[in-house]
């Protein structure tokens, strides 16, 4: 069976929200795809190659996400095969879509009949096996698609888009964590105030989004962007494009963790993604021939 | 008579001092000289032209001067010169600095007897006068010399030097201050934690500029210039300056009100300035053929 997981943005609050700051997150229009079938070993198959169980590797994700399930389902073997529409390690939430794609897909093979609140507290514990800390956002809006504001998961609309420059740098979730977090215990009383203004600046933007008030979600992207940039996790590369877009009348700011990865933008992207896509799904196409990637 | 007074740079805190936070500023080694001769007329000269009174031109902070002279010394007329090392309109005091040197030339050839506590009285009033706000750092610092503490007015001594990088842009005091408490009266959730994460990026600032920290230093730079975009005094140049002087391994921030002037930087400058510099003082040549500018 085939399953599907969207990629998200985090619109406002990256970072802050690890902290129980507010957050604003959406599911966004690319997927990932993932096929489970059952087999007598388990095979794993990527555009990174194909593996067993690589709980330390490439497939770490996948591998763990197997695991997990086999904890709540019998699994014997399985063959899964993967096909993203998302960049890895992009800040748009590659980790998590495969991981909650691999769920729903290994959920309809095996018929365990799971929940999206199972998926969820499933992809959860995932994302903790790989990266030892995390918010827990990506794997919640990967599952059930929307618009959301964290933590207090409230759905909203917006019928704002945006768009998304990749900075070509590769940004890596646990290590950015683990560095801020660094930087907060070193520096208590410079930090936690930036994450209150964080969290300032969740608040508004949401009510901002909800209005569709593309003037002030730009002014808050500004604030973001450099409080971001406070906290470390910009690099020079990012802040050249912030410059160049905001130039152009624009704004820009680090989507997902930072020090590379995706920079979203009220304009002068290189592609545009829509907001508030549906969550995991099982697909109604049996092969790969009917995906529309 | 010929006086002299210093720039000055804000090493940490500038615009948050307004609001009462903690400041770190120096006076540096570039340094404005006034001539001042008992004339029948008001007569001021300048590389921007000669003028007589001119409050609200080219000479506003010169005529102020003069006017506020006066109310504690009578001035039939002078004649006024000017000659500056310090760029103008650079975030580097160079009014504030014309201001003092002015005063100091005033009390010399006028025999007033002014003191230096009201000589920076007066200059307090003058910078008021022409700009309608201000916290008083610039015309303090000229006066006095120094490395200093504020606003507690500590003074302390550091070996540090540093570089600056003309952004070629011009920064206008009164401008950057205004946009500042409009941004703080519109989002002060945003920025008063800002404000409060700037306060103790200069304490620390201080800390490690006496320990001749110049790694601390450098972290703390980052910051504070994140912070200072945050409020929205970078611009686009400025940002790109701060990205190539990163990249190189050095740090760089705005020093002064930003929105232009100078950026004060760890390394790659184009012209290094040393701290700690003497306040006004009387010159003993008589004439510019003996200033060393």
């Amino acid at each position: 069976m085939i399953a599907s997981a969207p990629g998200k943005v985090i619109v406002f609050g990256e970072h802050s929200v690890v902290y129980g700051k507010h957050a604003v997150v959406s599911a966004i229009d690319l997927r990932c795809y993932v096929k489970a079938e059952k087999s007598g070993e388990v095979r794993i198959t990527s555009s990174f190659g194909t593996t067993g169980y690589d709980f330390a590797g490439k497939h770490a994700y996948i591998s763990h996400a197997i695991r997990r399930f086999s904890e709540v389902c019998e699994v014997g073997g399985v063959e899964v095969e993967v096909r993203s529409d998302i960049p890895p390690a992009s800040g748009l939430g590659s980790s998590a879509a495969v991981t909650v794609a691999t769920l729903g897909a290994l959920n309809a093979e095996f018929n365990a009949g799971l929940g999206r609140e199972e998926i969820f507290e499933l992809a959860r514990k995932v994302e903790l096996d790989v990266q030892g800390i995390g918010s827990g956002t990506d794997p919640f809006v990967s599952t059930f698609g929307g618009s959301w504001v964290l933590p207090e998961k409230r759905r909203f609309h917006t019928d704002l888009e945006f768009e998304v420059i990749d900075s070509g740098e590769t940004s890596v979730t646990a290590e950015m964590v683990r560095r801020v977090r660094e930087l907060r215990d070193a520096y208590p009383d410079v930090i936690l105030p930036v994450l209150d203004a964080m969290d300032a600046i969740a608040v508004r933007g949401a009510e901002a989004l909800e209005r569709n008030d593309i003037a002030e979600v730009s002014r808050l992207f500004r604030m973001n962007q450099s409080l971001l940039r406070a906290i470390g996790v910009s690099t020079p590369e990012i802040d050249r494009i912030v410059a160049r877009v905001e130039e152009a009348g624009y704004s820009a700011k680090i989507t997902g963790a930072g020090g590379g990865g995706c920079v979203l933008t009220t304009g002068m992207g290189e592609m545009r993604i829509s907001l508030s896509a549906e969550g995991v799904r099982v697909e109604d196409f049996e092969d790969w021939g009917s995906a529309d990637n």
